[in-house]
C-alpha cells in the first residue's frame, strides 16, 4: 500500500511538471454540481474517467415530483430528499433511464422497506439532506442523510463504486438496504427478473433485467463489505404471482441464501457500532462472475480508491489549464469534465461484454465501451476527445462501434446505444462521422476496411427509418416516414464522411457513390422559403409550411426549420449560395438569433431549452449554427452571437446549464468554444475560429506537445477578435487545421472593442465546404 | 455421406456382434407410445440417448381438456389435436413444464398465430392426426397433421432436434410458425423474456426466459433450414406494455430483423412447393453461440440424422437382449428406453452449462447432465445406469451433481434440478446415495473428496427442510416442518449413504457421525401402532393419527403411513424386530397389499395411483416394499406379489404404466425386477431377488462381460421360484452381490407352481442390513 501510494504520489508530480503550470489545477476547479439542477440531467456523484460505475445519489426515481425526464439523472439538485444511491447514471441525457443496484444505510432499529414519496420528506427509507452538507469533486461525493442518521461518502474506480457510511450519532445498529425495484424511471412491468445472492464468502451478487429504455438489459452486481455481516434479509414484495414455484431451503425466512423475483429488496446488518462501514460494489452486464471479476481488479480501501481516482482525473483534466475568470474557469474545467464520462467503459475486467444482440462476446485488445450518444456527441465532443485524451481512447471507441456492428442483428452501427444494447433514439447514422472523424485525424489500430464496410451497410439498411426510400429519391420522403427533413440532411452529411473515409482508403467507388448522395442535402431545400422542409413522394413540399412549429414526429427531429435549415456541414459554402449569398445568409442567421418567440409556446417540447430567438442552445441542431457566420465572410457575427450564447447559456451554478449536457455535448462546445475554435464539420480536419474566453490555457495534446491559447485584454468590452497569431504568424483565415493544432505552439487571439469587419472575410480564407475541395 | 452411412451400418453390425443374438434386438420392441396415456407422462417424440433435446408433440399446453399435470410431457394419447412440436420434453414428471420453442409446419395460404382451443378441434393452428397415422421409434416420430395437410417427421441428435414436413396435397405454399408464447404449463406471466432474430445467413436464433417449474430458466435456440426462406413475420401479440421504447429498424413492419417480448410469434415462408422441408434445431441454456455450436456440432440431413440416432438407440438398448412373451418383451424394452433418457445432456458442445446459480460454467473433461428426479432416481434407475451403460455415464452425472453444488447458492447437491436449474421439489439429499452408490460400485472419475464434501454439506445444512431440527433432535418435529415423519426417515437412510462413502474412503470420524444419524428412523418409529410416524417438539406423536390420510404438506410425503413404514433400506432387518418379529412383519405386508380401500378416496392426491390396497405402485416410496418379505424369511410372498404388481401396474398400451415414468424409476423397476432382482438399499452393493419375467436376457455389462438370465419353466403356472443358480452354483440366499452380476455368466430361475417356503429363508441369507453389518 505504501508503495503503491507513493508511485500515486509520483504520477501525481509528474502529470503536474508536464504541464505547464497555471494558478489552479483544473481538478480543483471542476464543480459537478453544474448542470444537476434545472435540465442539465448531469449527476454529482462519484466516476472515475469514463468510469462504468456511476455512484451517485437518486432523489426522485418515481416521477412524483417532475416528469421522469427531469430525473434522467436520478438527482434533482432542487429536490428535497435522497432515495438512496445507485451504481449507474447518464450524463446529461434526454430520457430516463438506469439508476441501477440503489443503496441506502441506515443506522438506528428502524429499517423501511420502501423508498417513501419523493413528494413528502420523512418517510420510507428516502431522507432528508442540506446542500451544505453536500461535497462533490471529480470522484468523490459526501452528503449528510439527515433522516437516516448516516454521513455518506462515494468513491468509484473505473468498475467499481465505494461507499462509507458512518453513523452520526455514536453507536448505532447500522444496516444498509439494497432495493432492486428501484430504477430511473421505474414504471410497472419494468424489472424483468432480479436475483441476489450471498456467497459463503461474504460478497453479495445478484443480476437484474429491466424492460426501459434499451429492452431487456442485463445488469450483475457484486458487493463486498468491510465488516462481517450479522444478520440479512432478502425479501419479496411481489403480488399477483400465478405460479409461485417451490420453496428452497429457509425459504419460509428472509435470512435465505438467495432470491430472485420482479419485486426484491434487501437488507444487511452491521451490528452495532460507531465506526464507518465500507461497501465495495462492481457491476457487469455479462454476469456474476464478471462482476466479481471487476470488484476484485480494483484493490483498496475507500482511501485508496477515492486517491487513485483523484489521480487519474487530475492526469485526465490537467491536460487543459486554464487561466479565466472564475465562474468561466469553473465552467470549462467542469464541461471538461463532463466530456470525460461518455462513452463509458462497458466491457467487464476480462475483456467481456453483452453486445446489441444481447449475447457475450470479448473484446480482444482494446475495452469496450457504450454509452454512445451519438446524434449529439459526433459533432464535438468526439472531436474533443481526440485532442483531450491518448488515442486510444478514440480507437477503443471506433473497434467498439465496428464490433457493435458485427452483433447487431439489424447489421448496422450504433445509433444510441449504452451497456452494448441499442435504444434506437434520435436519427442518422452519426458513427458514421466520429469513424471518419478519427480515421481522418490518423488514428489507428482498427480494422478500417471493417469500418468503411460497417459504415457502407448502415447507409444502405433500407428498413432503417426511410433509408430505403431515400436511396431510391434521393430524399427521405414525409409521407412515408416522420422526421423526413431532418433524416435528409442528417444522411447527406453521414454520406460525405463515408466518402471521405473511402477516398482516404482508396476506394474511389465507395467515395463516388456517397459523394454524390452526400448532395442529396439539395433535395430537401426550397430555394422559395430558403428552409430546408419535408418534400413528400410525389415531390412536392408538405403544406402547412410553419418555420416555427416544434413537435414530436413532425418534419423536423426535436426542431422546426429554423434550426435545421443550417444542416450541411459537408458544405455550408453551398448552402450560403443557395440562401442567395453572403449578406441573406447574414440576415436569416441574424433573424434566427432574434426572432422573436414570445408568443410561442415550446413547453410540450422536453428538449427545447436555452433559446435565443429561434437558436436552441439546449439542443443540438443549433450547436453550430453561431459559427457560420464564418462562412458568410461575417466572422464578427459569429464572436458577437458567442458573447451572446456564452454569457447566457452557462454559468457555474447548479442550474448552469441550458439544456441537457447529452453526454459531454453540451460541454464539448463550451470547452472548444472557450479555446477559440469550434469543429463545424467533423471529417474536414477543420476547426472554424470564433472567440475565446479564456484569458489563457494550455491544451497538452495526446502527442505530448502543447498547444497556448493566449487572449489578450480579454474582457467585457474587448469581445471580438482583433487579429489571430500561430507561432507568431498571422492568422487570416476563418479556420485552423488539425495539423496546426496538433504541431502545438501557441495561439494568440487579440482582443479588441469594435468587430474586426475585415479580419477573414474573403471566400478563400472560410471554412471547408465541398465546394472548396480541402 | 457414403462413407459416414457405411461407418453407421459397420457400428450398426458391431453391435449386434457384441451381444449373441436373440430372436428380436430390443430396439424393435420398444413402443414409445407406452405410458403416453393414463399418467404416464412420458412423451412418443424423438430423442437420442439422454438426448438435451427431446422433439415430440404438444396436444394441450394450456391445461384446457385435464389439470396440466396430466400434460407434464406434452402429448396426452387420448388428446384429439396436436398444437405443434417443442423442443423440450420431460419423461414421466408429476409435474409441468419446458415444451420450449414450439412449432408447427403449414401447408396453404392461412396461418394462423394463434393455437386455438385444444377442447375446440379446427380452431386456431393446432391439427387433429389420427393415431393410425403416427409412428414412434426410439429416436423418430412422424405423424399426419390433417388440418395442417403435411405430414410431419422428427427425428433428433444429441443436442439437435430435426424435422421433416412435407405436403400433402401436392405443392402448396409451406410456411413453419414458431410459438414463444407456448409452454407446458402457460400461466399468464410464465414468459419473462423472449427474442428472436433472423441472422444474414439465414439461421434463427433467439432465447426465452420463463419462470416455471424451476424460476427464471434461460433457454436459447438455433434453427436452419434446408431451403432459403421466402419471407418472414416476427410479431409480438403483447398487450399491457407500460414503456415500449423506441422503435428499431423497420419496426412497423412484421418483417423485421429482430423482435423481443414477452409475447412472441413467427411465421417462417418457404414458397410453393411439394418437396419436403427439413428444419434443424438446438437449443442450449447458455446462449445463442452456444445453440449454434451445437446447431452445427452434429451435421447431416434428416436421413443420417435418424440413422445415426437409430444406430446410437441400438446400441443403447440392445446391452439388453430379452426373450419374453411379446407384451412383456415390449414392455420391458420400453422401460429400458425410458431409463435411458435422464439424466440428460445439458452441456453445450463447447462444455458451457448454466448452473443453479443461473450462471455459466464449463465441464472441462466431462459432459454436464441434469433432469435430476433424484427422490425417485436414486431408488433403482441409477443402479440400473452403472449395469447398463458405460461408467463414463455415472461419472459424468457424478461430476455434474458435483458441480452443481459448488454453484449453488445454497452450497448444497441438487435435489430436483433440471437444465441446471432447482426447483425444491420432493425432500431428501438423495444425490447421496447416487454418489455413495457409485463409488462403491468402483466408478471413478470424479474427486471423492469433494463428493464426500458435497454430501457433508448437504446433509448439514440447517436451513434445509428441517435439517437444523433434525441435527438437533435427531428427528424432524412436524410442528416445526411439514412431512416429518418421510423427511426423517429419508435423511436417515441419506445419512448411512454418506458413512458408507466415509469408510471407504477411510474417513472414519465422518463415517462415524453420519452411521449415528442413520438410527435416527428409530426415532419416527411408534411401537405401539408399528408405524413410522412424525413426532413433534416435544417428543410426542401428533395426533390424530389416520394411517390412511393421503395430504400434501402431511406427515408424508405423497402418502401416508402404510407406504412410509417401510422406509429403513440400511437396516430393514432392525425394522422386522421392531414391527415384532417375521410373522408380525409379513402380516403387515399382508395388511398393506390386501387392504380395503375401497372407501377412501385419494383423488385430491394426483400422484397417487396404481393402488393394491395402501401398496401404491405409481409412486416411488412403495416400489421396495414388495421385497421386504424377504428381509422377514418369506421371500414366497415377494415373488406373489411381483407376480401380482407386474400383472396388473404395467402394459405394453399408451396407457400401460399405472403412474409417472417419474424419469425412469417406474421404468427401471421393471426392467430390474423382469431380470429377477432389485436394488433395494443402494449403496449396500446388494440385490434382493424377486423373481423373473423374462425367458431369456442377455446382459451385455458395461465391463463387456455378459449375465445371462434364463428363467426354467416360466410361465403363468409357475409363478415361484424353486431354485436360483449362479454360473451353476445355487444361490441360497435372498440376494446377489454386485461383485457377482459384474463378474457376468448365468444366473438361472428354475419357477415352479408353488411357493418354495424353505428358500433362503434362514436370517443368515437375508438381504443387507445394519445390524448384519456386510
Amino acid at each position: 500500500m505504501t508503495t503503491l501510494r507513493f508511485r500515486t504520489l509520483l504520477a501525481l508530480l509528474a502529470g503536474f511538471a508536464a504541464t505547464p503550470l497555471l494558478a489552479q489545477s483544473t481538478y480543483d476547479q471542476v464543480d459537478p454540481m453544474i448542470g444537476t439542477g434545472g435540465e442539465g440531467h448531469t449527476f454529482p456523484g462519484a466516476v472515475a474517467p469514463f468510469g462504468m460505475v456511476q455512484f451517485s445519489p437518486d432523489t426522485d426515481t418515481t416521477c412524483v415530483l417532475r416528469a421522469c425526464y427531469s430525473h434522467a439523472a436520478g438527482y434533482r439538485y432542487e429536490d428535497p430528499t435522497i432515495q438512496g444511491f445507485s451504481l449507474t447514471h447518464f450524463s446529461g441525457a434526454g430520457h430516463s433511464d438506469l439508476g441501477d443496484v440503489l443503496m441506502m444505510p441506515v443506522a438506528g432499529d428502524t429499517v423501511p422497506f420502501e423508498p417513501g414519496d419523493a413528494g413528502k420528506p420523512g418517510t420510507g427509507y428516502r431522507s432528508r439532506y442540506d446542500h451544505a452538507a453536500e461535497v462533490a469533486r471529480p470522484g468523490y461525493y459526501a452528503v449528510a442523510l439527515k433522516d437516516r442518521g448516516v454521513r455518506a461518502e462515494l468513491t468509484a474506480g473505473t468498475r467499481i463504486g465505494v461507499a462509507r457510511y458512518r453513523p452520526t450519532a455514536g453507536a448505532l445498529p447500522m444496516h444498509l438496504l439494497l432495493d432492486l425495484r428501484s430504477s430511473l424511471y421505474n414504471y410497472p412491468g419494468k424489472v424483468l427478473w432480479s436475483s441476489i445472492r450471498l456467497r459463503p464468502d461474504g460478497i453479495v451478487t445478484g443480476c437484474r433485467q429491466t424492460r426501459g429504455w434499451a429492452p431487456d438489459r442485463n445488469l450483475c452486481f457484486a458487493i463486498r463489505f468491510s465488516v462481517p455481516l450479522t444478520g440479512h434479509a432478502f425479501v419479496s414484495t411481489e403480488t399477483d404471482v400465478a405460479y409461485k414455484g417451490f420453496q428452497g431451503p429457509g425459504r419460509g425466512s428472509d435470512a435465505v441464501a438467495e432470491r430472485a423475483g420482479r419485486a426484491l429488496v434487501a437488507r444487511f446488518d452491521f451490528g452495532t457500532t460507531d465506526r464507518p462501514i465500507e461497501v465495495t460494489s462492481a457491476i457487469s452486464s455479462v454476469d456474476e462472475a464478471g462482476a466479481i471479476a471487476n470488484l476484485l481488479s480494483e484493490t483498496g480501501d475507500f482511501d485508496a480508491i477515492a486517491a487513485r481516482t483523484a489521480t487519474a482525473w487530475h492526469a485526465a483534466l490537467d491536460v487543459l489549464r486554464i487561466d479565466a475568470p472564475a465562474p468561466m474557469q469553473r465552467s470549462v474545467a467542469t464541461a471538461l469534465y463532463h466530456s470525460l464520462l461518455a462513452p463509458s467503459v462497458a466491457g467487464d475486467v476480462d475483456g467481456r461484454y453483452r453486445g446489441p444482440d444481447n449475447q457475450v462476446h470479448r473484446a480482444n485488445g482494446y475495452t469496450f465501451r457504450s454509452t454512445f450518444s451519438l446524434w449529439d456527441t459526433f459533432r464535438a465532443e468526439h472531436p474533443l476527445l481526440t485532442l483531450v485524451q491518448p488515442a486510444t481512447t478514440t480507437r477503443d471507441i471506433v473497434r467498439s462501434l465496428i464490433a457493435s456492428r458485427e452483433h447487431s442483428p439489424d447489421g448496422i452501427l450504433p445509433v444510441w446505444q449504452f451497456q452494448g444494447r441499442e435504444t434506437w433514439t434520435m436519427i442518422g447514422y452519426h458513427a458514421a462521422p466520429v469513424i471518419a472523424d478519427a480515421y481522418l485525424k490518423g488514428i489507428r489500430g482498427f480494422d478500417a476496411d471493417a469500418a468503411l464496410a460497417a459504415m457502407v451497410a448502415s447507409a444502405t439498411y433500407a428498413p432503417y427509418a426511410g433509408l430505403g426510400e431515400y436511396m431510391a429519391r434521393g430524399y427521405v420522403p414525409i409521407d412515408r416516414e416522420p422526421e423526413a427533413a431532418s433524416k435528409t440532411v442528417e444522411y447527406a452529411y453521414d454520406d460525405w464522411t463515408i466518402a471521405r473515409l473511402a477516398r482516404a482508403m482508396g476506394r474511389a467507388d465507395v467515395a463516388a457513390t456517397f459523394a454524390k448522395r452526400s448532395e442529396n442535402w439539395r433535395n430537401s431545400f426550397d430555394a422559395k422559403t430558403g428552409f430546408i422542409r419535408a418534400r413528400k413522394s410525389d415531390g412536392t413540399f408538405r403544406v402547412p409550411f410553419d418555420p416555427t412549429a416544434i413537435n414530436y414526429g413532425s418534419d423536423y427531429t426535436e426542431g422546426n426549420a429554423w434550426q435545421y435549415s443550417w444542416f450541411v456541414p459537408q458544405d455550408q459554402a453551398s448552402l450560403v449560395r443557395a440562401l442567395g449569398g453572403d449578406a441573406a445568409t447574414v440576415a436569416k442567421l441574424d433573424a434566427m438569433f432574434d426572432f422573436d418567440t414570445s408568443k410561442l409556446d415550446y413547453s410540450h417540447a422536453e428538449d427545447i431549452a436555452g433559446l435565443i430567438g429561434q437558436y436552441i442552445h439546449g439542443n443540438e441542431p443549433s450547436h453550430h449554427v453561431a459559427y457560420l457566420y464564418n462562412y458568410a465572410g461575417a466572422p464578427w457575427r459569429t464572436q458577437a452571437r458567442l458573447t451572446q450564447i456564452v454569457g447566457s447559456q452557462y454559468r457555474a451554478t447548479p442550474d448552469g446549464l441550458s439544456g441537457n449536457d447529452d453526454l459531454g455535448q453540451m460541454s464539448a462546445w463550451l470547452v472548444f468554444t472557450a479555446l477559440g475554435f469550434y469543429p463545424v464539420t467533423p471529417g474536414s480536419l477543420e476547426y472554424v475560429i470564433g472567440r475565446p474566453f479564456v484569458n489563457r490555457a494550455v491544451l497538452t495534446l495526446p502527442n505530448g506537445r502543447t498547444l497556448t491559447v493566449i487572449s489578450d485584454d480579454l474582457d467585457d468590452r474587448h469581445p471580438y477578435v482583433g487579429k489571430v497569431t500561430l507561432n507568431g504568424v498571422p492568422v487570416t483565415r476563418a479556420y485552423l487545421r488539425h495539423d496546426e493544432i496538433m504541431a502545438g505552439g501557441e495561439l494568440r487571439f487579440v482582443m479588441q472593442a469594435a468587430p474586426n469587419t475585415t479580419w477573414a472575410t474573403r471566400p478563400a480564407d472560410r471554412p471547408y465546404s465541398s465546394s472548396s475541395a480541402r
